[in-house]
């Protein structure tokens, strides 16, 4: 009782040749047990036409052909018959049909009215809901029962970033991390993005960022305009306003670099002192807090978050303890960003890159090569990782940038 | 104008010259400026008999001399004079005199009313609070305004975890932290342990268990009454469901082990499921879950935290989302334990040994050298490293614990 | 003074869309500074049928061009006016004219007297010699002075391994090096490879194979008739000689797993016994050497070469401490080799992988992930990285292959 | 038929007691199924003055007391009752009596004709002997037969490096291998070494030296005098005259840092060019080689050796290809040095670390921290670890040496 063999016509438009898009799509098809016949291929034939590919693609059953065409929706094939987005309501509070359309983080429209919208919001692994003829990327938690969520992929079309033939700027050592290479050449680059970007620089930064010695080259950094926004935990204020007070770090002179014993004592005690004072920002004010980062961010009036974490101490009032609203808090400073800069932290870095459209540009350091690897490798063509000391890094990156 | 030297007495027992804490002392000494006398040392002739030393401390000023009592303090040194312990109000909710006393993980006395009492509820960087004559840590955040805080050395006396010199079994492999050495003895000698213990176990783990492969493994151990609690994220829960409900974890085929795409959907669907469900536990009371270590914890009634993270998707319905709350929840389950297994997670495993006093036994299992060295080296002799496969780990483990 | 432009028409032919070749062939023409345009592409319609296409690239000059050409020819496409292949004279022993063809190791074929010919001893970063009529990869340092080199690119044509749209077996788990993955899939699928196989198998080890307790299981494998050949070090003999006589591996008992004093003295006194007994085949044959990896090699007449190295102690009598004479042992060895599991040793599997064509499938095991990567980074679709602990990989493989 | 317990009695001198080494002795004696008893500890009661201790040791067995000695002996504990040192033959050349004494990196001493002398040429794993009235260590491979050996523990008597009370500048960050430091405070404790130095400054180095961009702070240093010579191997020479001769270093452009294909060919280019020119210092000579590490190198007349290695290409006429020729080159160079820096390499650095006394300096630059581990922990108090990147490194240390 085999069922009939079922086909749909796909099309998939781009620089697919030279991107590895077409290589994937004929691969996808391959292994998920279907068949493809070219239908129509017109490759672009000089460095800036777009190709135009349409498939016929068959499969056992109409199950394998749906899970086929869920694959390729991914890659930017759209089923040619140009049907609506199918809508369901959701079930309850926080529950979604259980075909839901998961978002990827491309550029996504939907097909509404006759007509293709643009999905706002865009992030990886939310649905999409569509309220007043408008459509946007929601976490699932963030459902309420009733509302229209796009389920199936009919009338859903993903654009994929392609990797432009023509290299740009930022090309540049992508998908080569590696500690074997001369620094000092991504850091000249990463300037240069700096300097040329239009929209915000946020910088996502854990507490390494003080133990390498960083504090002075960042605070020049904010100083000099360039920070828009920064995004770490409590652990990094803690240190810093510990290093500002006591002149240590994790109980390490942070001048003579020698172990001062009581360390954790030092770090204690500056939580203490801010809860004294009530908050980063109050003793500031009050002229508790005389330098450092948290100090030139308040003083500057950049905004902050400071997400908990399980193995915080204190925290600090200013930490948000509560994951959902620290999400959102996150979510919140990315608006606008057009890089972010992501400095020794796996955690906060991975929670950044979750919200983060494709399209944002990343730069991750780390002296660890896993981690570097496990953050520029987002399927997207913009992110930039580089292996090395994080405290040299920013010296060598403050000093390009805040030349006088 | 150089203030008047200073000096005092202190007292040191115990097995200390075959253990590091005599030389650590002299060198705490030097160090920090001071200078010695040894008025008095009754060294232990043989292996049973502890040594008593008394040493006369002097230093440059009083600042320096107390900043080094302070340190040598925490090595099981007291100052002779029995003094009683100094109490100070706190100045408000969260906040405390600046010479707090900030506690260590190991055994302390204080003394109050010409008595040494011992202090309940031991942990690392927390303050001591003395109510209706009894003495308990606690975290600076849960101090009220007006309750009595230890300030300054004066009555605290701490007793550091020696080194047997008759070696227990603990001691196999402690400071060893090595890829190079041959797995299947230390197995033998965990299982052991387990076997021995009186107290609870306690496992500690990251999503990378359900990777590896490690679910039958946790599962038969949780059957086999093992397992008295697991401490762990939102994402082992999310990663083990969508493994029992769908074949995948991280959208690998978990028993062909090749990548199914959409691997992304599958562990929001999983999630999905679960918000319909109302729950884990309803998810398990409906049959809608039927296996994996979620399950088997729901039906042998082993309790489990899952505490949020701000990388979060989701979370699960059970998940706590607040870090305080989090930690609360932790500590609560770890009261009791003789024994912690951390599986492949630095965060839950640092966050848990932060809550741990000095002598409750830690085994920590990861691939990556650097996770090790750094959740063993928690100044107890009482942690175990071991680098290996932690799926391989867990499977032979099982198999010792759990033959028939 | 601009030089006028140049071109040429080149042709590949393969699975050159869905493998992802023609994108790096677009890549790199434009990289180059050249353009193209497609004058002929005949794309394969079905899973089955390969494609061609045939490509006019012009340059701004014509060296511009030649490098351009240099670069394609790797890739797989010749230019379509079929010239012979230049040959040219070595200048002296050891040294060619500057434009030598330098090889890779895909299988390559040259065009001499109007034929195309295959050039055997196929290997990476050697020079192509034509002797009476036939052609062969020889290093440079075996060049001699007068020999015939080919040089330029004319009538050089190289077959690059083209990944097959229908997946064969090997391709499991190929990209994918990840600590995060479950071991005993990758394991059966090992043993199942080894077990199909038509030609050798090769094992490359070091001495972490000893230190991880792996030598019973290689020794089963042996026995079982499954390994061809052992290449490896010094420091791997003298360890396992030092366990078969002392019971210890760099000075740590092996079945106790403590630390023994005077370790060293152990790898130094094993040394000195088969110094005194003449090599490790004399010691076999007067039965002072009678159990472990170098013993169940002599008795089974399987070859073995131990490779001197800057850090060897010793060395053994066997071993070979020119490098130029190692190198030629190894691929001596080599020769034949359908397979080769290289097991914990970065310095011993590169040279093995320098000296291997691209067909031969290596599996390379490790628990450091960056080695992993190295060596399964080896342009070919034949390299297999696993990431774990080596010792209980090595226990389920000769598990697998040796059950009875 | 359990024979009769024996005793002994040693004694130890030295800063025993704030050093680890008291602690030390006890545990082996314990371990050892030992028992001792304290006959005499004169405790040193200030900063200054050493301490000297007595102990009866007894064994259930001769066999077991004559291990506990020997274990003893390595940790500077002699037997009181003054024995010559014990001289056997060596049965053949490379072969001595098994009972043979094998030599530490720590100054050594034996007695003969009633008087201590001190043994030459000391170096880890080696045996002493005896000729002419005069002790050396010497490699097993050069021992031959007849020659007289020193054997068992009898008028050996071993001087550990104590660490001093008194912290000498060395001491900074020793034992403190970690990438979460301020790297730019141990740039200026090794610069600050390199000119106090005495003795001269031998540099090991890797490939990888080239590749992140050290070869211009390199120069600088060899032109400004402080390098006394470099140990490395074929790869560091082939990849710096690659990057001199055609601007690459494995094939990456070194000013854009962007790959130029057919890196392999420049490699192996550059090969050629030396040896048509007949060695790196005709190339000099004849101005075929301009720049580089190599360059300036041959024109400031500073020693360097190229050890061979298995995975050599070439190798150039200069590298040493036999192993056991090589090692005495590296020992001929390393004669007369007081601080050897190692950059980026494991294999050289352990193979000089094996040649080295324990009181010569080394400091170890690596961005991987298992490396920095493993390399720093040579049971000496001379060696420091520093996690971090080496071109970054180099390029700091190179300005704060050579400013004008």
């Amino acid at each position: 009782m085999k069922k009939a063999p079922t086909d749909a016509i796909v099309q998939i438009e781009g620089h697919i040749v030279d991107s590895d898009i077409l290589s994937e799509v004929f691969d996808l098809i391959i292994k998920g047990g279907g068949k493809f016949e070219i239908r129509d291929f017109v490759i672009g034939k000089t460095n800036i036409e777009t190709s135009v590919a349409q498939l016929r693609i068959s499969a056992p059953t109409k199950e394998k052909l749906n899970l086929l065409l869920n694959l390729l929706n991914a890659k930017g094939c759209f089923v040619v018959t140009e049907q609506a987005a199918t809508l369901k309501r959701a079930l309850k509070d926080q529950a979604v049909p259980d075909d839901f359309y998961s978002t990827t983080n491309f550029r996504t429209e939907i097909r509404l009215n006759g007509r293709w919208i643009r999905v706002t919001n865009q992030r990886m692994d939310g649905v999409i809901i569509v309220t007043g003829g408008k459509a946007a990327v929601r976490k699932l938690r963030e459902v309420t029962k009733g509302e229209l969520v796009v389920c199936g992929l009919n009338g859903v079309r993903v654009h994929p970033e392609f990797k432009s033939r023509e290299r740009g700027d930022f090309s540049f050592m992508s998908n080569e991390v590696s500690s074997e290479k001369k620094v000092s050449l991504a850091v000249d680059k990463v300037a240069e993005m700096i300097r040329k970007r239009q929209g915000k620089l946020v910088i996502v930064g854990g507490p390494v960022v003080i133990h390498t010695g960083a504090v002075e080259s960042l605070c020049r950094m904010i100083r000099g305009g360039y920070v828009g926004g920064l995004l770490t935990g409590n652990a990094l204020a803690v240190h810093d306003i510990e290093n500002a007070l006591f002149g240590t770090s994790l109980g390490v002179d942070t001048s003579a670099g020698t172990p001062v014993d009581q360390g954790h004592r030092n770090h204690m005690r500056a939580i203490n002192q801010i809860n004294l004072a009530g908050g980063i920002k109050n003793a500031v004010r009050r002229k508790i807090l005389r330098s450092g980062i948290m100090y030139e961010l308040v003083k500057a009036k950049v905004p902050f978050v400071l997400a908990g974490s399980l193995r915080d101490d204190g925290p600090l009032p200013e930490t948000i303890t509560d994951m959902n609203e620290a999400q959102a808090a996150y979510a919140r400073e990315i608006k606008g960003a057009e890089m972010v800069l992501m400095l020794s932290t796996m955690l906060h870095s991975i929670a950044t890159g979750n919200m983060l459209p494709a399209w944002v540009k990343t730069v991750c350091v780390d002296i660890n090569p896993s981690v570097v690897t496990k953050l520029a490798d987002r399927g997207s063509s913009q992110a930039l990782g580089i292996v090395t000391d994080v405290g040299l890094f920013c010296h060598l990156l403050a000093d390009r940038l805040c030349k006088q």
